[in-house]
């Protein structure tokens, strides 16, 4: 069976994904595109074969689609979102499910009335083998119980338009739900500490980030955030336990011995860096969707992701350190949480 | 437009990629299977909404099976891939293309009367993200021209009815493949070592073997093939040029530190150290299927594999060194080069 | 010429680095040693062929003493440290310099009177070949102007007497010094984060701890102070610049790959990480003092490291931010610092 | 107790081992220096307080010389190393111990008739802390029974004076010696491949080489010699055993993490490549020469060396197998061996 998927967004994910449904992964096929921009969704909907449709609402009430990928800007997710929820229908939404914590829960609670999880939120960093290696060990008790992870995030630059509360929404928010998922914790509160700017960098922005998290269980986690590093991009994870450590391999590259040094590559392109992660997320997403359900992090992570963003925000503003009000996981996910 | 694959060969190899071409890759769906076993063709066939064919050449001559994917034992390879050709059929062979020199002959002629490529075969090491890279590096002048390439193939053990012999044809073909690859260069001769044996071996094998290769060039290759060396499945591969080396990378796998070491894990199984590559090489084959043609690996890379290893066979019984004869590329494959 | 050196404390450390000035390091000989265990005294001596001497003064005051190593515990420095400062002679004197910042300061000041610097605190790490070479690519403008450290100090485990204010007084001083040296700035501030205690500890310890310093030209430093990881002795540090990072290598071990896994041993003994480093930097000291001076960290820095390590366990108590008030280095010490 | 060192050589070598007798290593001092360069020999006496005798003779003979080091050019080397042992006073001789098998076979007797251990001959890789602890984990069967060992000796570049046969003589011959302590194996015979020469090289020189050698006990040793490998200097050593494999590590250098790459320097000097195992070996001579003795590698040692550099290099003029005829280790050494 063919799960055919409408795409509301046809921007640079947005394209990505279609490109990724129609061929690289098994199951799937893109009929129809809605972009607020027309000819966007012409241009892209012609290199898959699909139609284009007006807006969000007709894409996802059409009978040509069984599914729903959401990768239109983030505020208008939470409506398309809510509307495939409603219709009964799976939907993929790219991170953040909703610019406020508000729409997350309301999300949560459509889908809680549907019955049965609908909602695949699109952490992909769940799909790396490295991630799921290190998530394998750590659940094996290969480090004994967690105490502390150290990340990094680095890119190596940023365009003018990133300003300061991004290094929390767009970047520090992957290690944010990474970190969650490793440790099988939640987040209660954050700081953010602040070291001297870096000086390749526009003057609004303060970059480097030092984010600091604990857990509910009592865990620490430091996040540095340096999206301006130069050199390239570079995701660094190390997990600490009562009896080991275990940490994110770097991708695999060749060593080239030549002109003086012994070295590798370092990525410079984010998209190569989770490339097969975002293939699986896909794979994974189609395959749950050609059942009527859904995979992967779910509706409850991309609410606990948007008030710990919130918290870290608020952080960075105070100084101080910020309780995230993330509520218990309810029983609807916990139920679901052993298919993850 | 989906690709119907008809599938040749029910066992292990042919169920894996029955699975692969149903719910990994994009574009195409198996549509019938053959195997001398009736009832383990039917398994197989069940598994992917296919049918059964009583035979090769009734598969290959089905209306609904517009590619043909041969995974039989290798002694029935030649028959079903010329049957293939002569069909004007896209045919994937898995390695090796024939079992013996003539045949591959045969193949390729057969190729040339139809006047374009049908044929791919099985080497899949060439989709493999380390070597492609360690081949971009090599092509762009990272090491200068090459001058030697170090190799070992290690499997932790291997059963009783592996041979001697066995491993040129089914261990080392993959490096004598790859490397022909990676310095564009043609293997002339070949010599063979004989360390001590391994005391963890079935008597009649010599384990390990150290292969020695010239090429055309004048480039040297040495190829450790050990395949009871205990500990995993472990590849690697240097080639050192007139300014540098380039190798290719272990798995990228996390880093454990407890009990006071710190390492990775060494994979077991071969079939997950290049399970990527599969995915990637059929996904290749079935884009060029969907076309009429065929992609990577070509029939005079199955010829000329089959060559060089019956010149490493003998080697290992004489004790010197063997010409491979390996004849001039035609133009026909020349030709077909840069597109792969 | 011979450097006749007097030792203070005939412990574990005292004992090492007599076996040091007699058979590694080149123009030393140990002629006295004393010890308020007089039998302890005498049973080190003997290993060296020197002669026991009642107190510290008394071998201060010899004839045959050229300089005097202090290797007593640390309530015991200052007062040799300054006898000796009084006495015109070179001393080498294991960290602490003194077990108040007070006490550091009467050296600093004793010193400035003498004229030129006479003193060498054992903060060995600045010998260290890994620490160095960072310092030397630091210095080189090698990552940009550095932006931050993140350090780790694993022990495998620590006696029932070390407690809480011990992680940074015996631990985590050595990054303290160590940072302070490698970006060639002061540190302001100290803030400790404590995660979930590990259960292998005893109960009055906090363990780990996570250290927070910012300096005076606003770089961000972490240290993770961990001192009952089971794993090993396990030393990190890498420096974030404005360009790249540079970290701390591993030390250099044999990969072993068997019994599916490829890796090294992790060091469980402190004394050798370092041992490299000991032995250059008793030696440095010894070509120092042959002339009558001293070369390395100097009493300015046992001074600064005894602020830094005062406001970071008040930072524990208080789980705030606590200003260090290391004053500004004076010109004294400056001068001497091309010398380093 | 000092020991009196006298130096015959006063070249690079001999320099460099005047200065680690004079200012790294204990328990010794230079008192003599030779070299049929009188005013070489003046300059070096010069830096060591040291008195400028005639000959090699008069140096031997000398009431201030306990112990001799040999470090003159190779074909002087028997007739010094001789009459240090004819006058019964332990001496240090750089490789080779003599330029025939045949002067080494003279010393042997002559060591003999002595009765115990005078010569200790300078592969000063034993001493290497990589290669020691290679030797442990070997030993302890760590890796099982070995089967292979793969080496790779490459120097950036050489001088137009290195001809062919010095691939062997001054650059293999560390592998030859290490390969045959680290498997307590003596080696039967030698093979050379000759790949493609580098274009950057003089004309005369056969570079690379790859020298294949068997043991008595079965092992097979593949060396990979490249002097002209541009990239810096690298020393590389596998050893396979039927259970596992161990590798030399490299040694430890930062990485840095910039212009788009991660990776270390490499070492370009071969002298700072093992820096601390010339330290060591000189230690430990200048312990046993205090006592009258040797240490390290034996005149045995240096025999088989010259045997096989023989074979290797008539193997490369024949491109046959050569057998090296290397004897059995005489008890008198055999007896030694414990104490190595």
């Amino acid at each position: 069976m063919t799960v055919n998927v409408g795409v509301i967004g046809a921007g640079m994910i947005g394209a990505d994904h279609t490109r990724r449904l129609g061929t690289v992964v098994s199951g799937a096929r893109v009929t129809a595109v809605t972009d607020i921009d027309a000819d966007r969704a012409a241009a892209l909907a012609a290199t898959a074969g699909a139609r284009v449709l007006p807006g969000d609402l007709e894409l996802i009430g059409a009978d040509d689609v069984d599914a729903v990928l959401v990768a239109s800007w983030g505020p208008a997710h939470a409506r398309s979102v809510l509307a495939a929820v409603e219709a009964g229908k799976p939907v993929f939404c790219e991170k953040p499910l909703a610019t406020t914590a508000e729409d997350c829960l309301r999300v949560v609670e459509a889908e809680q009335r549907h019955g049965s999880r609908l909602v695949q939120v699109g952490f992909m960093r769940r799909y790396d083998a490295g991630y799921r290696e290190m998530k394998r060990i750590i659940d094996e008790g290969g480090i004994g119980a967690p105490l502390m992870v150290h990340c990094a995030h680095r890119n190596p630059s940023v365009p003018e338009s990133y300003h300061s509360a991004m290094a929390t929404h767009d970047t520090a928010v992957h290690e944010i739900d990474a970190v969650r998922w490793l440790l099988s914790d939640e987040i209660v509160s954050a700081q953010v500490l602040t070291p001297r700017r870096t000086s390749h960098r526009f003057e609004h922005l303060q970059d480097p980030q030092i984010m600091l998290f604990e857990t509910a269980g009592g865990a620490r986690i430091d996040v540095e955030v340096f999206v301006n590093c130069r050199y390239g991009y570079d995701i660094r994870c190390e997990a600490v336990g009562e009896t080991g450590t275990v940490s994110l391999p770097d991708p695999a590259r060749p060593v080239v011995r030549g002109g003086g040094r012994a070295g590798t590559a370092v990525l410079q392109d984010w998209k190569k860096r989770f490339a097969a992660a975002y293939d699986d997320e896909i794979q994974d997403w189609v395959a749950a969707a050609a059942t009527g359900g859904a995979a992967g992090p779910d509706a409850w992570d991309g609410y606990a992701a948007a008030m710990i963003c919130d918290a870290t925000v608020e952080a960075l503003g105070s100084g101080g350190v910020v309780a995230t009000g993330v509520k218990d996981r309810p029983a609807f996910y916990a139920r679901e949480e052993a298919g993850r």
